[in-house]
């Protein structure tokens, strides 16, 4: 089996284990301190997340940890409330107060199939799940690391990561900016959650190797943006279930836009040479890693 | 000094001491894995937080955690992100999509002083911060117990908490219900994070009478929301720096609607002795915890 067919294998596998997870963590069963779970805030929270998503930030949670010798079930909460987080900014971006999306892949955006107020507290109950399962799906882990990864998902996504990228994002749509502006907003808005996945896998598997995950997270998460910002304009919206060409058309510049195709494709050359180089001291081990990388550089969809 | 001035001048205390801890969490400096905090952003969450509120949630925490042996500083972070809690939920309610208010203690709501965007953005950043400070700001405390606070504290928020509460009181405005259905939202809505604030502090001061501070927290949660209602048909709008009278005029039925204002008081009389009751082992100490529970019930603004 190829590094690729490896990676697309491990990726499916991981997205069932996620799924099934979710599933039952979103039925309408109240659990411990809660009186009752409101079904239609429940219908668009499903909607939201059971979606047929790739799964992509909890493989790179569990990948990490697996190699460092942690255990899938370990981290499964922790992997789950990491696609919450993932989940619930879709349907807060999707907002028409921000960028205003009918669709999101190929299904009615939840503002569009439920109502605004219902869109923006699904999110807000979502991401309150996610630091949950964090901590009660992850009960193989000892409490100092749950702790730990509480406080980096956190970090991750406010403020001074996911949120905070966004906002850095809205702002862009209305002004010029920097070379350097942009790349800042790539590893807020996007960067921040997939360098937290692969650094938590660290974490959970013990803490060795957790600066070198890091890096590879951030340099993956690089490439994660640039292949999406290609895709914008090389990809056709039906392959994407979603609308593509959207950047240009809002005149929203983008590093692709500023520096052309090929200086993207060369960088992203660039972050996967990076990225295998990081993951070389464990041979043959890392190759679903290795895939991953390359997967998320050159991805068609 | 009677309970209720001991309780007024601990409450003014705490406040003091929360509100400088959360200034300072909410500078512009960017702290371990942020790469920028943006200014915009930032202001909305200061605007949020910053706005001479009571702390009436930190205080409980605080007390219940003092009157079981533990110590300020040790849930200083527990108790501002409580807050945080309560505050994000405040941006969000008063979205236009929402209740769709422009004026909170006086002072432009965030979505009006800022814009829908920014307002959607500052609540979700506030949320993360507050996982982010129940596990940074409470070093003091093994990891243990702040896992089990960010677990509580999630599932008080959440789907079968506050935010469920949010999405059934908005159902409500739509139709008619039950006095039964009406108490299930307080529960949920308001009630959720003050049973929270009790039980944390009895978990932060190492578990013992926890039980008996969960019911304290519900009992004083239900005479808070009773006295809400309460005031929105006694009090002016001046003194209360929010519209009054809101309630009737959108048609809304509240408890004080359905069975009047002697019943109501009644209610008010009958959850303060059970507070009292609960409190009654600990004697004297308990002085100014009894001084809240009044003050909460028959608070005139």
């Amino acid at each position: 089996m190829s590094d690729h067919d490896a990676f697309r294998q491990s990726l499916s596998d991981r997205a069932v284990l996620v799924e099934a997870f979710l599933d039952t963590q979103l039925s309408a069963d109240p659990r411990d301190h809660e009186t009752e779970r409101p079904e239609r805030l429940l219908a668009a929270m499903r909607h939201a997340v059971l979606n047929g998503g790739k799964r992509l930030r909890p493989f790179l949670l569990f990948e990490v940890n697996a190699l460092l010798g942690g255990s899938d079930d370990a981290v499964l909460g922790a992997a789950a409330g990491l696609e919450l987080v993932h989940c619930y900014s879709l349907v807060h971006d999707d907002l028409p107060s921000m960028d205003d999306d009918d669709l999101r892949r190929g299904q009615p955006t939840v503002h569009r199939k439920f109502d605004e107020a219902t869109a923006i507290l699904a999110g807000d109950a979502l991401v309150t799940l996610a630091f949950d399962l964090t901590i009660s799906g992850s009960a193989g882990l000892p409490a100092e690391r749950r702790s730990e990864l509480v406080l980096l998902l956190a970090r991750s996504a406010g403020l001074g990561g996911m949120v905070g990228g966004q906002m850095l994002d809205l702002s862009l749509e209305h002004g010029d900016a920097a070379s350097d502006m942009i790349t800042t907003i790539h590893a807020m808005k996007t960067g921040a959650l997939i360098r937290y996945a692969c650094e938590a896998g660290a974490i959970a598997a013990g803490g060795t190797e957790r600066a070198r995950m890091r890096r590879f997270g951030e340099v993956i998460g690089l490439a994660f943006q640039l292949a999406d910002d290609l895709l914008d304009v090389t990809a056709d919206s039906a392959s994407m279930g979603k609308a593509t060409g959207k950047d240009a058309a809002a005149g929203k510049q983008t590093l692709v836009g500023m520096h052309g195709v090929d200086w993207a494709r060369a960088r992203l050359d660039a972050h996967v040479a990076e990225a295998e180089a990081l993951l070389e001291p464990f041979g043959a081990r890392a190759a679903v890693l290795c895939g991953a990388a390359r997967f998320i550089a050159y991805r068609t969809n």
